[in-house]
Parts: structure tokens; sequence; C-alpha cells
């Protein structure tokens, strides 16, 4: 009998708090499409200021946060995206800006850190004189912080140098901020700073935040105003949305504090974990809330396995790679959860081997 | 000072009732993306029960449940898709078919009840053997109840008889059913019946019966399954949706039954507009919650001003063309408030043909 | 045995005279992608002038023409284009302004002339305030003459019209004029001026002007470089295109005269059509190169039969619809092989009602 | 003054021959998007023989070939194509695939020898598993000879290897062969060998081979019959193509042979501009007819103006990025002519270097 969960498969996992749940029974709403529900207006007016940007737009996820933001840019047939070959976009989200939207994808080399070089950046820009037979760059994309890489944190420094490179060739920047409060926690930069050099950039509620739904989008007025008619097309406009706000905003209030503990939540499990032998954990990455633990080759359990015994124990993780095992951290696993699920692994690794030895 | 509101825009502007709000307070919920959520499993299991489908998926509003349901049964590039000249969505829904999927639309002219000519829609329909150069007929939509035509509803016949010849060519059937509830009481027949003929068939949640947010799509498991896909596709998975379900559920619960209601108040506001000098209303086409005002040429007052001068008087409605006013009951509309909106009607005709006389 | 053919399918089926094969085996070419081709540029420069615009580009077919220009005007994603129900675009062309390229087609009546009502057209173009849920109305389009109209000529006045129109919309108007060198010779108007309310306009070489391949589209220097890039990412830049080119220089100098020739014996052929009874032929609607036969409900034939046994006589026609028979004359038929056709279409026809008789 | 032109810029500057202008004077030709065209024909099925494939379709050119091959295989909203990050699809075909197709592409690196490793390919292939959030992988392409890396060849097994990789996940397989007869002579396989693997594969006709215009692509039936349709939806149909399919059957007969005397050319244009200092080339990378030279960072001369300088002696190359200089062979540049642009290339790097002592 499983008597304790620990839900490590991602942060958007998280139920809503009690204050979220009054929030949303009290939240005062109106018709969103027609632009009057009041509890929209408030967050996407806080969002916007946190944001540094003139305006902001709620929608349902991640995923169309970042759709609408691309196609938004890439308005014109014909256009082209750089991005990272590891980032989100990419990878996770259906090809959804070519499949709907009919942009071409550039992808450039991801470093271990989530960057690109900027030199590669460049590199992948299209040479206009070349129009007759190349798609024209229209946008960058970069990720902050970035999944792929382990929640890995984008400077300032380095923002800033695309976002200059963009100017320079007349591109816009997008900055895919799913979990953008957990690099500003991580590098103590504010978030507005962080996104300074971006001409959009998203904004999870529902992942380190702890929201039960929805990612904002913050540019320009001009380009948030075009963004709510694709949100539209979409189907993704909500009539009384302000219910969803509602937990949003108390997100805001409640929840950016917490990340600083689910980083420090992050680091503990990555050093017990690391000491686990046949499991590997490059505890100088984990910069963030997100770990990812590596099972040796010659280990005595698949990753399959080791998933499925954990489950058994009510630890939870994901596994988004051949020998590699994923744990997010977020506000409703303590410190205790993570050492309840250090001793997890611990059990089952060692159970195994003794298993291996009684085999052999 | 407006010390009453009727809101008759339409009847998206509904606000949560109190069983709703404690409903989303007390929600169950997890991660629906993961496929978690227990509240989004039982309101789709419930709505395909009433629709008699395999199975449903909710989404965030009616225009991606359209959008979701043509893109998937036309999956194959180069589809066609015959539709009313006056349907949703070709005239509301931003064009999304064609500009988001790459669908072509074919239009028939609809008739006054809603229906579309039996005949002309096999018309419509293309030749194979003209495939090198026609697109492919590949789907027939049908709306029920009709908005442009004021709300008016498909028989159980009519609606067959349009099945019959979809599956005679191999094409086929979705209905947008944004108010099939309201169809389903006027007309007396359950839902399921309603839908019986389409292998697609959508309901509001939001319109008629007061939920929040969220649109129902019914299909088959096959269909529900690929339309899952492309829900995430547009970044329609929202994580802890459980939360707008729950209020979904109590919609079923205790609104559909006062659908009648809404639809013995619009005949009683019809009957009365009728009345008024200046204005027509064809109160025998008012079969369900929708009244079209025409405002007559020689009026004295434009309909611009009309509604500008109910709007002071705390009567709101909408005006979906030139000379036409459109009202629009639901349940948080009382018979009283239909005599105040009938009387503050009146007094702007008559203090604006005053206002005549004396300029006279 | 057959010994004579007379093809009137379409004026798409004439081979190349001697003439323009002479000037194709010595056309002067290079590579045309890389801009170097000389016929192609003296061809593309010689219809510019003709046609009234500053550039001119050469294409593979008309629908190629038609699926640029369309493209090229409606380059920003949620264009909506306004064009006839029976139009070319709309029925022959795959539907490919959606499938391939994403635009929201919005179609009108079109009248027996061709022609579409003003109004209607107007009442087509979308309200800018109702952008939230309406695609953008950026182009309207006209097709001159109208083929599924049996050839019939828009003229001036009405062209000009559309025009003003378009501009006090804020649209740009394209105009498909595969025949309009027919319509052209029909109202004795040249093509520039016919073209002239155009942003864009198309001309055949390959109808009725004979020339092996290819169409002309004619516009501004900067829509003509869009429609360049357009082109090649259909993959419709041709390397040493002026082979084909060649021959259109022919079509142009030796082809244009023969139209007047086509439309009299068009006139011919309905007029002693008319004549058969059982056959019907509204001779005061052939205006240029088409004749529609209707074979009447009653009559001892079907029109499939009747395709067969005229085929069996070396007369070839299309069937473009139920009952319908559409003839397309062209300068390799003759005032003699047109009474040749008329003396099979008597044979076939009476012959098919004395077995009748005989059968009774 | 320029007395002699050699035009290295590619082999599709090639003008039609002497025997080719007379087929194309004589062709017998007729309506073709009727399907009556007998050259087409028989060009497409000598084609289809020639290529191993049961049929096969002409088209305008190698983007067209290959944007109706991956769209016809990715005939599914939501599919995925893996090929290499320089195949010419990604760089130089304006991002079609997406842009007009809607397919995402999952770029794989590309080695020095045009390859992708076989456990990269397989690693980009998609879960199907994780279809919920990640597009079909449906296609993998390869391109043979491989223009990026300088014409070189894939070998059978190695695209035998590509084949069994496709076929083990269900996969499909293009070969973009626009130079696979150079590939077929310089590796001693018969093109059917090379595309034995292949659902699909393309040749092109107007490149080493010298035809006027058309790329062939071949595949099975049911393959070619959709290829033909979208080809139609394209705007590629052709109406009396015979003239163009007359010179690519010349092409077939009396360019093949020479194709192996380029190879040679391009060799001792390697090993001759290898000797001049500033100048590099790795003349073991030269398999077929292109030739990349290395313009020295430390060289006396930019790129741009050695091309200018060659340009004023009649000699043409193109510069496909910085530093780098391509030279391609084809059958209307003798080794004479190949030994004049090497005295060339020697006496504009000479000169300068002269120039640049009279500096110092």
């Amino acid at each position: 009998m499983v008597t304790r969960s620990v839900d490590m498969r991602s942060d958007t996992v998280t139920k809503p708090t009690e204050t979220m749940r009054a929030a949303m029974a009290i939240a005062e709403v109106d018709d969103d499409i027609l632009g009057l529900d009041p509890t929209a207006a408030q967050l996407e007016a806080e969002m916007a200021r946190i944001m540094g940007k003139e305006a902001a737009l709620f929608v349902a996820s991640g995923t169309m946060a970042n759709l609408i933001s691309v196609l938004t840019h890439c308005q014109i047939r014909g256009s082209e995206v750089i991005l990272g070959e590891y980032s989100h976009i990419v990878i996770y989200e259906n090809g959804g800006i070519s499949t709907i939207g009919g942009v071409h994808p550039r992808t450039v080399k991801n470093n271990e850190d989530g960057t690109m070089d900027i030199d590669l950046i460049e590199k992948a820009i299209r040479d206009p004189n070349l129009a007759i037979c190349c798609p024209t760059t229209r946008l960058i994309c970069l990720e902050n912080s970035n999944a792929h890489s382990g929640g890995r944190c984008l400077s300032v420094e380095y923002t800033d140098k695309v976002g200059e490179l963009a100017k320079k060739h007349g591109l816009m920047l997008h900055i895919d901020g799913s979990r953008i409060f957990n690099a500003s926690v991580a590098l103590g930069v504010p978030v507005h700073r962080l996104a300074q050099a971006a001409d959009s950039v998203t904004a999870c509620l529902s992942k380190g935040l702890g929201a039960p739904a929805g990612t904002i989008i913050a540019g320009s007025k001009s380009f948030i105003s075009k963004a709510r008619i694709l949100r539209k097309t979409l189907g993704g406009g909500i009539r009384q949305v302000g219910i969803l706000c509602a937990a949003g905003l108390v997100a805001l209030q409640e929840n950016v504090a917490k990340l600083e503990n689910d980083h420090k939540n992050a680091k503990i499990l990555a050093k017990e974990i690391s000491k686990i032998k046949g499991l590997k954990v490059d505890a100088a990455t984990v910069e963030t809330n997100i770990v990812f633990v590596e099972v040796s080759k010659d280990s005595s359990i698949t990753e399959r396995e080791l998933l499925e015994m954990l489950k058994a124990r009510g630890v939870y993780v994901s596994q988004p790679g051949p020998r590699k095992i994923r744990l997010v951290l977020h506000h409703q696993i303590s410190e205790d959860d993570v050492h309840y699920a250090v001793s997890c692994f611990q059990k089952v690794i060692n159970g195994s081997q003794l298993e291996m030895l009684a085999i052999e």
C-alpha cells in the first residue's frame, strides 16, 4: 500500500492551493472574448509590469504561447525561425509552427548549458540576397531556463548579445520563458531584465508557480493585439477566464518566493542521488528545479524497471530518453519528500543489486 | 444612474452560479495533459453518454471545437468541407479551417430556417473522377441550432437525410452543436438522437448552459484520440482543467432544465417588441433563445443610437449587421428582465419619435 | 475508321504551329532561374506592355498564375479573398489557395453573365472592426472572359466599378485573364484597358493563343518580384524556359488576330446546333469561343452516349456537368470543321431517334 | 574584350544541343493535363525503367520534384521529415515543405561525405508513444550526389542501410537524385540500383544531362498518381509538355555517356587549382562534377574580387559561402576550357600578388 506520493514527473502536476481555490471561487468574471473580464485584465496588466513589456495576454498553455508568438512574428508566408535543436518548440510542441503555421524552422546546435553559439546563430541567418531560393529569417528563439539542458539559465549578458544580433539583422527575438521565474530567482535578476532584449516573452503560471493553468505572453501593444486575434483563431479564447486568472494572481503573490526552496531541494536531491552506485548526476549543472539522472549502462536495472519500482513506492519520475531519468521539484515537494525519494532510489537500486547477486 | 443590467449580447455572458463556484473550489484535479485529471474524465464520460458517442473531449471554446473537428476529419492535404454560407465556421471563426488548417470550404446557400437544400449539398460534392483538378470532399457540416437564422432548429429528419447523403458518398458529417441543448429542448428530442447521424458533434457548456468556459467534442474513440493530439498541437491542452470541468458538470445538472424558460422568455420578448412601431420581429421564427429585431429603414433612430440608448438604461444587445439587432436569452435573464427590456425599447423609440416631432 | 478529328474539348489542345516550332528550335536561351534567359525577358517585357503593367512573369500554367497571384496579394496569415462561386479558382484549381496557401475563400453568387453584383461583393467584405473573429479581406478576383458562364466578357465599366470598390476598401483586385485576349477581341477593347483597374492580371498563352505552354502574370514591379520568389518556392522556375517563351512570342504575333474567327465559328456552331431537336443552345450568350449545349431531359440519348458517339466520328467535346456539353473553338478548327461537327451531332441525334422509333 | 566564356556557375546553364532543338521542333505533342501527350508518356516510361520504379512523372524543376515528393509522402497533417542539415531541400528550396506544405523538418548533422550517421537518423525518429506532443516521422530524405559536400556520392551500401532503417520504423525513403546520374557514373552502379531502397527518387534532366528543363520523379504507380494531382495543384501541369520531354529523351541518349568526362575534367581542375598559392582544393573529395575551392584567409584577394576578375576573363563561378568558390563541370566545358580557366585563376591570383608587392 502506497501511503505517500512524491510526484516529480513535472512541475505541472501541482494542485491548486486553498488560497487559489478560494480566489477562484470569488473571482469577478465576465466575457473575456468580448474583452470584459476584469480579473483577466488585472493579471495581464500585472504580468506586463513584471515582464517589463507594454502588454500581456493569458493563454491556455505554454505550447499555445509559443505557437502564437512565433506565428505573430512570422505572419508573412515564407518565414524562417532560428531555434535550438533541442528547444521545447522543436521537440515537444508537435511541430505546430510548421504543421499549423507554415513557418520553416532552422535549428542550431544547443550547447550543454542551453545556449547556442552566437556565431552559429549568425551563420544560420539567411542572406537576403538569396531570397529567390531561401526563406526569410524573421525570428530567433531562446528558452530560459532551458528544459533540455536540465533547467540551466541563460544569463542577461548572453540574452542581450543575441538581442543585439537580432537587431543588427532586423530580426525579432522571442524568449520561451516557461520557467523564466526559475531563471530569475536562480540568477538573482528580475524577470523584466532577463526579457529586456526580447520582442516577446512567455511565462508559465502552471509550472513552478503552481497555478492550475495558463501561460502569459508579453510584448508590445501591437504585438499583443495581433496575438489576441490569433488566440481566437486557434480557439484559445476562453469566456469567463477570470476564474483561472484569479489563481494565477495568487500564484504570483505566493509562489515566486518558494522557487528558491525548490532549487535548494533540487541540489540536495542531485547530491544524494549522485552518491548511489549506478546512478550519475552532474550536480554542477543543477541550477534550478530540474535534475537529470543517468542510469549507468552496466546498471543492474533498466530505467524502465527503476521507474516502475519507484512508482510502487509512490515516487513518480519521468524518462525523457534512453538511460535518462528526469526529476522536477516544485512547491508541493518538501525537503522531507526529497529524502524519502532518495531512500526509495537507494532501496530500489540496492534491492536489484541484491537480486543480481542472488542470481549470480 | 443604471441600477439594473440586462445583458442580452450573448448567452456567453453568464456568470458562474454559486453552485458552480463551490464545485470549482473543491474540484479534484490533476495534470490533464498527462491524462490524469479525474474531473475532466468524469465530464467527458458524462457528455459522451448524453451525446450518444463513444468518447468526448473538453476544449476551451466552440471555435476550437469546430477547428479540431474539421481538421481531424480533413487530415489529408487537399480536403474540402461543405458548409452553409452563413455558418458560424465560415463567418465568425477567422477562417481558421483554411488559414490554420489548409482546408478548402465549399459553401452552400443557407435557407431561412438554417437548412441547406439536400440537392444543393449533393451538387456541391466533388466528382472523384475530377480529382486531377478538384479538391476531395471529405466532410459536411451542419449547425444546430443555427445561429445566423436566429437559433432555428434542424429536425432529426433533416439531419438524418444529410447523414444518409454523407454515407452514400463516403463523407463524414459534423454538427456544430454549440446550442444543441437548446435545439434538443425546443424539439423535444434528446441530444443523442439529434447527433445520431453525425460522426462528430460539439456542445458548448458556456452558452445556454452557463458554465464559465468550455465546449465538448464527441465522436468515436479513434476520432477523439486524434482530436486530443490536435488539441495539444493548438496549445489547447490545459493542465488542471478539472477546475473548469467541475463547473461544466454543474451546468449539466442545473441548467439544461432552464433552457425551456429561456425559450419562453424569447417568445415573450419577440411578441412585445414586434408591437413597437419601427421595430420588426418575425415571432414565428423564434424557436429557441435568440431574437432578431429589424430596425425599419424609415425608423426615427439608427440601430447604433438604439444600442447606445438601451445601454444607458442597462440593456445590452448586439448588432450583427445593418438595421439588425440581436437579443439572446439565458438563465440569468428573468421574465421580469424581459419586461424591463421591452419598456426600455419603448421609451427609447417613443422618445426618439417625440424628439422628431419636436424637430418637425 | 476515323479520318478526321475535330477536338473541341478545350482551346488548350492546340498543337504548336510550324512557325512556333521553328522559333523554339532557334530560341536564344540561358538559365532563367539565374535571371539570364533573353527570350523569357523579351516575352515578359512585351506582355507587360500589352497588359499595361510595369512587369510580367512567365509561369507554367493558368493554375500557377492564379495561385501565385492570390498568394502574393495574401501573403499575411489570416487573409480572405472574395471570388465568384463558380470561378475557375474555386472550381477547377484543387482548392490550392487554401490547401497550399492557407487563404480563406469567400464566394459570392455569380450571375449568368459571369459578373457578381457589386453590392453582394461589398457585403462580403469583412468589417475590420470584427477582426477578432473574422479573417481580413485583402483581395477581390474577377475572371474575364468567364469560363463557367460560357466565355462571357466583363465590360470595362463593370471591371472599373469593382476596381473602385476595391480601392474604397483598401483591397487588391486580381483578374484571372486566362482568356482575356478573347474578351479583348470580342469587346473591341485593348487588354491593357480591361486590366486597368486590376493590381494583377493573367493571360494564358496556351489557350486561344495556341502556344504549347505558359501563362503570364502582370502587375507592379514589386508584385512581380514577390511573385518570382513564390514561383521558385512552388518549383515553377524553369531553366532554359526561353524555348517555351519563343513559342509564346509567335503566338502573340500570329494568333491574336485569329480569335475573331474562333468567335465567328462559335456563333455558327451555336446557331446550327440549336436547330437540332433535343439540344438547346442559348446563342445570345455566345460572346467568345465557348458554346454550352444542353441535352434535353427527354432526349433520346444521354450526354455520355452522345460524347461516345461523337468521339467515334472524331468529334471531341467535354461534359462539365449533368446534361451539359461544352465545345471550345480555337485556331485549329476551321469553319468546315464546324459544319462537319454539326453534321455529326445531327447524325447521332437522328440515329438515336430512329433507334427509339424502332424500339417503339 | 572577352572572346571566350567558360560558365561553371552550375550544370544548369547548358544550352540545348542541335539534336535537342531538332527533336523539340518535331516532337509529337498533345494536352498532357488531359494525359494525352505521347512524348511525355514515352519519357516517363523510359525514366521509370531506368530508375527501376513502376511509374514516373515529368515536373518543371528539381525543387518541384522534391516538394511534390515530400508532400505526397507527408499528406497527413502533423508529419515530420528527417533530412540533412545541409540538404538542398533545407537550404535552397525556400523552406517550401513547411511554408507551402506544412511539413516539419527534423535536421540531422551531415558528415563531410554527405552522409548522416545511421544512429543519428534513428535517434531523430519520433517515438510513436509521444504522439501527444511530437509530430509523426514519416519520411527520410537522402541526396545523391550530395551538392553541399561537393558532389560526393552515397554508396549502395549506405543507401540500403538507410532503407532498412526506414522499413524497420515504417517510414518512407526519398532520394533527391538531382545528380543521381553523376553518382551512378562515378560509382559504376546503375541508377535503379542506387534507387532500389527508395520509395521515391528524382533525377534532373537539366543539370548534368543538359536538357533545357525538367526533373523526373519516379515511384510506385499509386505514389505517382498522387504526385500528378499535387503537380496540378501547384500549377505544374504543362499543356504540350512533350516539347520539353523530347529534349529530355535526347539528353538521356546523348549525354549520360559524357558525364564521365565531366568528372575527369573536375579532377584536372581540382588538381591544377590546388597548385595555386592562396587557393585550396581537397582533390580527394572530387568524386563527380563539382569542385569547391577555398580562398585562404591570408589571400591577397577576396573571393568577391576573384569572382569579378575571373568574370572579366569570361570565367564564371559561384560563391556558396564565405571564402568558398564553387565550380561545376558539364558537357559544354571541354578540357581545354578547364586549362583556360586554370590559367585565368593563375593570372588573377598572381596579378593580385604583384599588386600587393607593389603596394608593399
